[in-house]
This record gives structure tokens, C-alpha cells and sequence, in this order.
């Protein structure tokens, strides 16, 4: 399934290891707080359930995981100046 | 239509005026970068075309508008602790 996650957390540590995670599963940087790629269910599941406990205790947080269809896939707009997936490569 | 519309913009001025257009446009704060709501086809294209006109001198802006099918709406993973809405109210 294609997925978009995208999240607001406080704390820099633990914001860098949600990041983090998002790359292990796999999922690609569209920007600076959003994370987007295919994941399988399993996968899914495991991911929502080690975010859940990353963040248990942060001061405040959140993370949306979405599912997105291929229609919404192929109607995406995007409105973009001089930003390219580099642009944040150092920044985590 | 349901959209999710996310950005990624460098410069104070021109984030705070999208978070407002936005507003305008009926759509609703669910992070600090992150609007969700109901638009019309019409509206949706006025809105990404005014977007593209705020920003086109930006420095460095993302704007992704993801369409939402009901089927994604209803498997939404979210993941919240000490996160309300009222949370960004003053944050621009």
C-alpha cells in the first residue's frame, strides 16, 4: 500500500529518530515532515505500533499515516520552487 | 473533494500567508504544516493557482495537495500524544 506520513513532533531527538525510522521502512522524504512510500500491511502495522512507543512520551506530538489510492497518486499537485529532494538531505 | 494540502516553505511571511489561504478556503489546521478539508473542484484550482502566484518568488517552497479517497479517510493512522488542535492556534 502507498502511503503518505507526515508528523509535528517537539523534541529534535526524537523527531530525527521518527525520521529515521520512516527511511528504514523505506519511505522517501517529500518534505521536511512528510514521508512518502509503498509499505506492506505487516509493515504498517509495525511501523504505527514502534511509532506509538518511540513517541509515548514525547511533550507533544503527532503523526498522520494516510493510505493513498492510485487516483489520489495521479492527481497529486505539487507546486514547487527551487525545492529538490537534496534540499533537505542534511537536515534531519 | 476531500484534500490534504502540505508545505514546506522558507521564508515567514509567505508560510503564514498560505496558512491563511488556507483558512480562507474552509480548509482545517491538522498540524503545524499539514491542512485537511473539503473543497470544490473550482476552489481547489483557484487555490493552487493563487498559491503558485504567492509563491513563485519564494527562495525555497513545497506545496503538495493530495486528494483523499473515503477509503483513505477511514484507515487514517493517528498517532497523538499531547497534540490538539488548539495546539497551533497562535503558531502561524
Amino acid at each position: 500500500m502507498k502511503v503518505l506520513l507526515i508528523y509535528d513532533i517537539t523534541e529534535d531527538k526524537l523527531r530525527n529518530k521518527t525520521a529515521n525510522m520512516c527511511k528504514d521502512y523505506g519511505l522517501i522524504r517529500v518534505q521536511y515532515s512528510a514521508f512518502f512510500g509503498e509499505i506492506s500491511r505487516n509493515l504498517h502495522g509495525e511501523l504505527t505500533r514502534r511509532l506509538k512507543f518511540l513517541l509515548k512520551d514525547s511533550e507533544r506530538s503527532s503523526v498522520l499515516i494516510f493510505p493513498l489510492s492510485q487516483d489520489s497518486l495521479e492527481n497529486v499537485i505539487k507546486i514547487d520552487f527551487n525545492y529538490s529532494e537534496d534540499t533537505y538531505v542534511n537536515e534531519v
